[in-house]
């Protein structure tokens, strides 16, 4: 791409949970957007969104869309992607994809620009953006990867319900509405809505995001680990992942724990943390203060608190790391990227 | 204590949230009572309590309402424990205790009935019964423990807010009722009532669970550890954990990796998992079934599933772990303990 001015970018899916936040954070880093299309299914093009002031009228994602594209940015699903994302490319378009679609193929990059920008320059049309689970936690392990090695990796999360979508968010909020009105309630979401059952998300926790695997994993648990080691560019580490659903609306919480290579040094640990790029130490015992899922809704930035070392393992360490899971887990990264490619040009 | 056609129960802490499932479970159980002395602060004193269809007046608790007592039943906090249980063993009670105050004294058993019975005999007066995080958790490894030895544990816990009482059940709910009808709120209970902060809950987690020590590590996961290891006897196995609580009324849950001495066979552990007391498995993923928090609600047992080997440590095994917390946690853990000693007698 060559340098510009102001570059045309698009967005498929502008309707949907994800795409309505690129749009507000296109606006809010004021990133230099020429001409701005908003892409759609045919069921929501024709509905109105607003960007800098101004209201666009939502078109159908189609081939001849991406024409004169610079930046396409994809939330609509992976089927989507694997449909049109090509289209784009053809077109001209470096394609910065949130779904699953991409993610693994080995001429992919996987970025997150605060652990592994150098991938950019790889791409050859597709960049794709990792598992919003995924993203908060390689932020959290790049410095201490860096300066110590990580052999093993255990995490269980605790993840908001905007992962899943729009209706997810509605889901939460109607039924816990209807539980504390002792109305009757009928899930139709979560935790997969294109699976047979579905489950109460108000007051409960739900041990399965994604459909299951065979070897017993969900198929989210496979992403943390696959994508940790495709991003670290490491496949010598160890990643057991348990990954939960909770009543939260936005910020997923993940309970970390590592063993590293080297010996470390609590103090030293804390302050590469501390100084790590898109991190945040909230680790404040004595005043009650670490990281909260309702403290990070609508923030860029990977909150790490609860560090400490444990008790028993000489180079284990645990941490508790948060974000919001729409933001830096999906809309952010994905403008971030362009935003590198922009400045770096 | 002799053996006796009906035995004089008091409970101490009659109308706090254990005490009061306490009371249920004595009832639920048809537990051969005779005298029921329902005790508390001299503030609760007056208040009236149905048992069996009968009216009973809450007394306060002073040293001689023990008097002629066999089980004295203890959940009002340590500090009522310390001062009123050995006046309740001096008068020939043996003292059932929920609280913290002597579960880590050498001479005081701590016990899960499933787990290490074989204690009981052992007490002096008075019986511990472990903190709810601990009881589910080693209800679902002893079986595992017994077949092929546990080297290690790191957990991850979901607390529901009963754990911390019905002050806590009264604040979700309220909380969240006013977040849903945009109105202010002001936490006052939770994470820990006597703590200068307090955090939201409704639609939050917070990582939080009782004071910090000085080793980085809350008491709740200090607890987790040092109970964990009195119960199975074992002070080689090396255990972290992650005490959260989360935005749920009864049942905790836990995200509980092991790694075993000895190598395990993965449809034997399940199989020994099944067959284990007090265990009930649940997991079957096509199916979509798995344990959860409002399943476990007002159940005895300890629900366990999506139990599956490690992708990468050979002897390592995941599994998620439910139970009602003030059920098995507390309440009928501690009434077990009483009708064990009345059947063995």
């Amino acid at each position: 791409m060559e340098k510009k001015e102001r570059y045309n970018v698009a967005v498929v899916g502008a309707t949907g949970a994800v795409g309505q936040k690129i749009i507000e954070t296109l606006e809010k880093r004021d990133f230099p957007v020429g001409e701005l299309r908003l892409l759609a299914s045919a069921r929501s093009a024709g509905q109105q969104v607003t960007f800098k002031g101004q209201t666009y009228t939502v078109q159908e994602a189609v081939p001849e869309a991406f024409e004169g594209i610079d930046f396409a940015l994809f939330s609509a699903g992976g089927s989507v992607s694997e449909k049109l994302a090509p289209a784009a490319v053809e077109r001209g378009a470096v394609v910065i994809d949130n779904t699953n679609a991409f993610r693994m193929l080995p001429e992919v990059p996987l970025v997150v620009p605060e652990v592994n920008p150098h991938k950019i320059s790889e791409h050859r049309g597709i960049i794709a953006n990792p598992n919003c689970s995924t993203i908060q936690m390689v932020v959290a392990l790049k410095p201490l990867y860096d300066a110590y090695g990580i052999e093993r990796i255990i995490v269980s999360t605790y993840q908001a319900v905007s992962g899943s979508g729009q209706a997810a968010i509605d889901e939460l909020k109607e039924q816990t509405w209807k539980i504390l009105n002792n109305e009757p309630i009928e899930p139709k979401v979560l935790p997969v809505k294109s699976l047979p059952r579905h489950h109460q998300i108000a007051f409960n926790a739900i041990p399965q995001i994604d459909v299951f695997e065979e070897n017993g994993f969900s198929r989210e648990e496979m992403k943390m680990i696959n994508e940790t080691r495709k991003i670290l560019g490491d496949d010598k580490i160890q990643i057991t992942t348990t990954c939960v659903r909770i009543p939260v609306f936005y910020g997923h919480s993940e309970s970390v724990y590592i063993e590293t290579e080297k010996s470390f040094d609590m103090e030293e640990a804390r302050s590469l943390l501390a100084s790590a790029p898109g991190v945040v130490v909230v680790d404040d015992l004595k005043e009650q203060e670490y990281p909260m899922a309702i403290s990070a809704e609508g923030r860029f930035e990977t909150f790490v608190g609860r560090i400490r070392r444990d008790l028993f393992h000489p180079r284990g360490l645990n941490m508790w790391v948060v974000s919001d899971n729409v933001l830096k887990g999906a809309a952010w990264n994905a403008v971030q990227i362009a935003e590198y490619m922009v400045k770096t040009r």
